[in-house]
């Protein structure tokens, strides 16, 4: 979609000719030069967005790569072309750069090496800016105005987020000057306030400085405003060097703000956003312009490198679609739901991104997954193999004395189906061998220690965790091969997975996935990839279980609800618990949309509540040794984003009342 | 060691009775009532540091022990009682206030409950106070003023800590007060202020509050100073409520900058630490009381909860010895060495705590470790009888075809002399099932992948994580047990330990401890525990390896510093990094106290130290799914310590020329 109808054809020109040549800057090479003298004529005087996925820490990469943009911006006469926020550096770097200073040198080094090639194109570049000053923390998080061989000047980031999976305020010192500042500052800490905040006309700041509008969010979290500081200058335009994640609802939440943002000032607003994923944590690029009524002008695609082509004084831009289903929750009041249609075309993007950009980075290329032909493993290997490639993925069914012949084809069909790697081996050696060591050993234990279980988990848990002994030997023996931990985000909250068996592994695509998600996510895979139905309806079908034991009542393998709750019931408390931070007296009041469809006595729900903060509890141990993995709904469990004391497993969630307060205080 | 001389026989009946309430208060009783009426005889107007040990989130249990304390005091008449900060909460609580808000309301319904049975002695109760406002984060951290059974003000912390281990500004807002406010801006958000700062003469302030003395400093993180501010009004004390960690030299930095404090404002100070570990964190209590000259007067017992009474105006106090090693650095100018001899005792009580308070917290009792013979496993078993009793150790030994028959005797006869539970457990039959399957399985990949690898650690690691199965298996089967992670510092810097195998565990005693540290933890061990000598002589003496592979060259099992580098050299590395933050070539040109003793050709030092940061490089992963540990030195590489992207393997930690970077940029 052009925002200029009028110039269609010209407009179709640009964006033909800007994504060849997207083709050459995402190898890192030089664009054609008959791309760049035709667009030359069309885009003289226009802005460049430029999404990139920087590797943190790795300044030599994002260095060449910045500067091939440069070039190319340069070559086909942009005003001004735009990196996201730390782009040399990387975002995040984290601790890095407290334990190891040296790279932020080497960033400064490599920055003056970028000025040196820059020429009448302005290029905004975002660093790490060692800070020597006897108060406060070493290093600003900055963004460089490149121009005519030099560094004109810098901004400093004012407002440092520190929630989730944002750590900024660790080691970066917030600014409390917004805007431009002269290049002299830099590196000393020292704070000058020029005759201008703004640089050309441009007031511009880094990611979290414009989200704090007192009037867009019912609580904001800063008491200065940096957009607001800037707005009294009169900017001709808004520019912010972003690197923000995305997480459910995001898109919606974002883009209220921003196109908020450009009306409330009558300033139209440039936004860039890094692109790729960094260990857990996924950015969607997505970058965009929006006009001085805060309407939608220009937009950059999802989840991948770009460079977008835009004219924000005279409205010139291309949209190009939001991943399916996000844009109809533009417009929507709810932020949160239950409903995940929507949100299932961006959490393919987000893991499959999360899992390239993990094997990339650490220089990875091959997968290998149990395959039980169930729910969790099934979808991991249909991720896998469009994230790294079939031939790079390796599925193998390892069945035991209690897997069903149904499991084992259904595996077998699945890996036909998607055309990955397959082979069968069977653990039953395997476990006869331990079982019998252990329970000699077992036997030994307990003539000194009492308190043996009647029954426990110990037999359950040596099918699983012969089955990663098997996963990760493949991965000792073959190069650049990484086993995947197939857990989900029920499961785990519940602690339903076992330590060194399906929990473990070298990454965790469905981590933050919950079970009845992951059912309409297996059905929106049948119907979305390329191959359709890969997914055999009988595991969509069959019930959730983790296929170790069998249940005495029925003969057959333990059901997973029936060792836990209805999934319907278990997501719905998780999703409750993480987006309206409802508690257990909340949640026991509440009519849930699983009631809605269910009759359930108050008992049972009392239940099930119990189970489920009671597992809760113990299950933290459990979250703090899972593998990197990929955040995706709006509040996780993975630790780089959410932190509980694993000591903290007596919290009382239910409360007490005065009385009783009153009577163990007084009885002390 | 009493401060006050004159007074000898007093002091010495104070203390006595003192220590007899201890016990009460510990088992959380009340005090005998001969105990009480002769203390009250003695110290009516005195004050007393409650350095108490609470469980974070478990609220019940913190109140009742605060009340029982409070109790206490108010029946021996104190002037005062003070709390650490936090103390009703437990710190630190980190995210769960987010997601679980309920547990702050209840913790004000607590704390009202407090103030009720509150008389004439005053108390000070740290607590988490929330904040309703639309600007800022939810929650103050707070302390309650309590006195005739009100809440009559409250302090709010205004600088929050947030690096390394501490996490304060995630979900905290800063004060922008100092000192007293009234009790109606309680949960608020309002500020109000009023005539004094001061609350009876004290001017209080809460842990960070007071780590910001420029004068002290050579650089300090903020701008404000709550004891600066404090000081204009001329408190008769300085009162601070802290939760502060123990680190190595830690209380040298303390010691001298609460001396400083004092003596600089002239103004005595009394600091009250809390006390317990808390998953990965300890705090060593050792609360204190210096004099307005910077003396100190008074000071509580190390790593134990204790009430500690002392009259700070008249100068009246107890001086409890620090763990052995300390005193003598206390004066000593430099902040940082590698000779451990005064650090072994705090070594041991640390890793002590650690070890207690997760067990008691979380409800373990009993632990299952491998023991190899040698010396990590054998440090870990020490650790673990002493913490947990030996009766709830089971040392396991479990030989492969490779392992030595020394090995398999010096690992019986630890166990014999630790007198722990011991039982033999060969994995052979294991490896060789778990052997032939998986080479059935290579078989069958290689058809598909090439690759595999000439040589692997497939075998070694085989042994490992057999040999994990075997103690997750007694973890399953009996009730209240957890296997113990034996990897040590050194050796995870480096990767050198096995997933699912040695590194796996509920708990890793000795994460944070460098190996040649832990050779002389060993002696001291020997030397110092009450048993002597229990670490036979010959484990102490031998090479570490990990006898899971034979060298060709030698036909015996591998020893770990051929296939690294001289753990001497290895651990003055990762120390010159985390404390002096050294870089690449930095360590190149400074002579390590390694070459003192050891001729290298420079070649052999770069090799080492290429060898190091590429080891390093691909261990971040590893070091993310570590259980949790304690942490013991400055720094540490513990996850909620610090935190570098696993996908930053690829940075260049030697850097590069301008010469270079001009060539790649321009070349691009």
């Amino acid at each position: 979609m052009y925002n200029n109808f009028n110039e269609g054809i010209v407009m179709q020109d640009i964006y033909n000719l800007a994504e060849s040549a997207d083709k050459f800057l995402q190898k890192g090479e030089a664009v054609n030069a008959d791309i760049i003298s035709n667009l030359k004529k069309l885009v003289s005087g226009f802005f460049g967005l430029a999404q990139i996925n920087p590797i943190v820490g790795d300044i030599e990469y994002n260095a060449k790569k910045i500067s091939n943009y440069i070039k190319y911006a340069t070559d086909i006469g942009l005003e001004c072309v735009i990196f996201p926020e730390l782009a040399l550096m990387g975002y995040p770097i984290d601790d890095t750069i407290d334990r190891h200073p040296h790279i932020v040198f080497e960033n400064i080094k490599w920055l003056k090496g970028i000025a040196a090639i820059t020429k009448d194109t302005i290029a905004l570049v975002g660093f790490v800016e060692p800070r020597r000053k006897e108060c406060g923390k070493k290093y600003y998080n900055s963004v460089a105005i490149l121009q005519n061989g030099k560094i004109q000047g810098i901004i400093r980031k004012s407002l440092l987020p520190t929630y989730s999976e944002f750590n900024d305020y660790r080691y970066i010192e917030p600014s409390n000057i917004s805007g431009f500042q002269p290049s002299d500052v830099l590196g000393t800490g020292d704070t000058c306030i020029s005759d201008s905040k703004l640089f050309n006309g441009y007031g511009i700041s880094i990611c979290e400085d414009c989200w704090n509008d007192g009037d867009f969010f019912e609580r904001h979290l800063y008491k200065v405003n940096p957009i607001e500081d800037l707005s009294r200058e009169q900017p001709k335009l808004f520019i912010n060097c972003s690197a923000s994640p995305t997480r459910v609802k995001k898109e919606q939440l974002k883009h209220n703000m921003l196109s908020f943002i450009a009306s409330k000032y009558k300033i139209p607003f440039v936004y860039v956003n890094q692109v790729g994923a960094v260990d857990n944590i996924s950015f969607d690029g997505t970058s965009r312009v929006y006009d001085e009524d805060g309407k939608l002008i220009a937009r950059a695609k999802s989840f991948e490198e770009q460079f977008l082509i835009v004219n924000p004084y005279k409205k010139i831009g291309k949209i190009y679609p939001l991943t399916k289903g996000l844009e109809k929750s533009l417009t929507e009041q709810k932020v949160f739901t239950l409903e995940y249609e929507s949100d299932l075309e961006r959490t393919y993007k987000t893991i499959l991104q999360g899992i390239r950009d993990y094997f990339k980075k650490c220089g990875f290329k091959r997968a290998v997954l149990g395959l039980s032909g169930g729910l969790d493993s099934t979808v991991c290997a249909v991720l896998m193999a469009d994230a790294i490639g079939k031939e790079n993925v390796f599925g193998i069914s390892m069945p035991s004395h209690i897997t069903s012949k149904e499991s084992r084809s259904d595996a077998e069909q699945l890996a036909h189906n998607l055309g990955i790697n397959f082979a069968e081996a069977p653990i039953r050696s395997m476990i006869d061998t331990t079982t019998e060591c252990l329970n000699n050993l077992f036997d030994t234990v307990e003539t000194k220690w009492t308190d043996r279980y009647m029954s426990s988990f110990t037999s359950d848990n040596i099918q699983a965790r012969s089955r990663a002994m098997f996963l990760w030997g493949i991965s000792n023996e073959f190069a650049s091969c990484i086993p995947i931990a197939t857990s989900d985000k029920s499961e785990l909250y519940m602690g339903y997975a076992t330590i060194n068996g399906d929990m473990s592994g070298g990454f965790a695509p469905i981590a933050d996935v919950p079970k009845t998600k992951l059912f309409a996510f297996a059905r929106w895979l049948n119907a979305n990839r390329k191959e359709k139905n890969a997914i055999p309806e009988a595991i969509i079908l069959k019930k959730p279980g983790a296929e170790l034991a069998i249940d005495p009542k029925t003969g057959k393998p333990l059901i997973a609800e029936d060792a836990l709750m209805p999934y319907e019931f278990l997501d719905e408390i998780i999703w409750r618990i993480e987006n309206k931070n409802e508690s257990y007296n909340e949640l026991l009041n509440v009519e849930f949309v699983y009631e809605k469809h269910n009759k359930i006595t108050k008992e049972q729900k009392i239940e099930w509540l119990n189970k489920f903060y009671r597992r809760m509890s113990t299950a933290l141990y459990k979250w703090s040794i899972l593998p990197p993995s990929v955040i995706v709904e709006a509040r996780s469990i993975n630790k780089s984003d959410y932190r509980q004391p694993i000591t903290s497993s007596r919290i009382n969630y239910v409360g007490v009342d005065e009385d009783y307060i009153k009577k163990v205080i007084s009885n002390r």
